[in-house]
């Protein structure tokens, strides 16, 4: 079991703990986004990893954590989709219950996979205390265990081991940029670069109308009745206190992005690429080329989070 | 130089030429699609071709296959816009001139990317006859060497390596689908597996609204007034002559699909593969999963032939 505060040790078990169940997912790159952006770019594609994000690697870490006994009863959570998913398909794996607290704003199609894959799914209202005691709830009345998406020291550890992943494959970098939204992705490559590549930068790309990671880790601020506002759905939640310390003691920079930087990010992640990520995703790519002078020459990795976008309406549909 | 009708040594050879060049491009499969089609579903990622479509293979084969002298003045072709990329990414490469007639009616991001690669667009209207006569006028003006689209046998060549690459990644296959347009990719395609896999099967899918194809190979009838009608932008031309002895002599079976199951599959393949892959392509995963009958239990490996999708409309703008 990993202890109360995960550590890079943490990130190592977890690597070979998830090997046999999780994809190690390619580095993407592209010369025509290299020349646009005026630094190099090495894509961690995790929108391909299983379940279509690199949440499988945190959930899949604290499912297979638990002792027999404590996985008796299943495992329970609240997602805004993609934690959702991973753990439904974590916890199918290991032939164990799923309950999924899913907020009546979440996308539809991350709906329906955590439903395919087997997980009961339960609805709340909207926003982050609705959520957390609708979970309470469910754990009570099932005595599932909750892995909670980005406190779980097990799922912070597991996380970290995609940038663990991107420095294998990609070499040396000079910053890696990830998204922030409850902080489980940035706490576990905080951990990786800080045992692994300690002079590499992390950069923090997080929403403009989503900017709690902000506020706390720049100005040392807590926001007061937050409403997150933005099209990256995955980044909704707060920050959570494990990454938030993590996070802090790190020195990470937040960079804040608009929403319709991140959408023509999508757009070009899509055309260049020819890979579909989730608007969460292209936030990273966003927050590099509105910023270029801060990157200019660098070797910069960035985390394509996920791929989970909504499809319902496409231009080719009648 | 290939011979007046391209043979499978002319497939070797260019193999052997565009290699410096070329992408090898993966095979990708996904197990949810294998379930869904009720078959063991092998896809070549040609959409991660450069120039984003299986389209460089023969256009870069064609372009080195020039004597010097044969190249001094550039070259010339008409295309609705994959190959006049293809063509002007290969032009560059050897550092000669290019001259792509369009049609009005092509899709705008696939003539940016023409002019992009540095060529020359020459704008014609829509139908082969007027784009047949500006391409003959720009090659009188300017002494370019026409690489015909799809009836050049360098160019059926060079397409014909694509089933070679996805043969030696796949494995045995039952059946091989590729969509039919002028008939470039089918007729390669033909050439490799009557050469390496006899026993494979090859399907032609092809849009229901542009059915030209399955009138004179199934029927043996030329369709008069031929108006093309499909979604399936890269699948408007009629069948060559190269293109059409070659698969009549191979037994070619051709599927026709409507443009709303079309649409259907691409959406599957942005989903399940995270790919972004345009309508001509996804038209063979539509075929296989509206005759289900004809593919249950087999090895099939389908060519995903571009991803130059129009994103110029998408439901995340605001």
């Amino acid at each position: 079991m990993p202890a109360a505060v995960a550590t890079f040790d943490d990130v190592l078990a977890a690597a070979a703990r998830i090997a046999p169940h999780a994809h190690a997912t390619p580095v993407l790159r592209s010369a025509g986004l290299d020349a646009l952006a005026g630094c190099s770019l090495a894509f961690k594609g995790e929108h391909l990893q299983r379940a279509g994000a690199f949440k499988f690697r945190g959930a899949c870490n604290a499912v297979w954590s638990l002792s027999a006994g404590e996985a008796a009863n299943g495992v329970a959570t609240h997602s805004s989709g993609n934690h959702g998913a991973a753990l439904a398909l974590a916890a199918a794996g290991r032939g164990i219950a799923c309950h999924v607290v899913a907020p009546s704003d979440a996308v539809p199609g991350k709906l329906a996979a955590i439903a395919a894959y087997g997980a009961v799914v339960h609805r709340c209202d909207p926003g982050i205390d609705a959520r957390e005691a609708a979970c309470a709830g469910v754990v009570a009345s099932t005595g599932a265990r909750l892995v909670h998406p980005y406190a779980d020291p097990a799922v912070i550890a597991g996380q970290g081991t995609a940038a663990l992943e991107l420095l294998a494959s990609a070499g040396p970098l000079d910053t890696v940029v990830v998204p922030v939204g409850g902080g489980g992705l940035a706490a576990g490559t905080a951990l990786t670069l800080a045992a692994c590549a300690p002079d590499c930068r992390l950069v923090l790309a997080e929403p403009a109308g989503a900017a709690d990671a902000h506020a706390r880790l720049a100005r040392g601020e807590r926001l007061e009745a937050f409403t997150p506002r933005t099209v990256c759905d995955g980044l909704r939640a707060t920050l959570g206190e494990p990454g938030h310390d993590i996070l802090r003691a790190h020195g990470a920079e937040v960079l804040l992005v608009d929403d319709a930087d991140t959408v023509a990010a999508m757009r070009l992640l899509w055309q260049r690429l020819k890979q579909v990520v989730e608007p969460s995703s292209a936030i990273t790519l966003a927050a590099v080329l509105a910023h270029p002078e801060r990157f200019a020459g660098q070797r910069v990795g960035l985390v394509l989070t996920g791929g989970n976008a909504n499809l319902d309406a496409l231009p080719w549909d009648a």
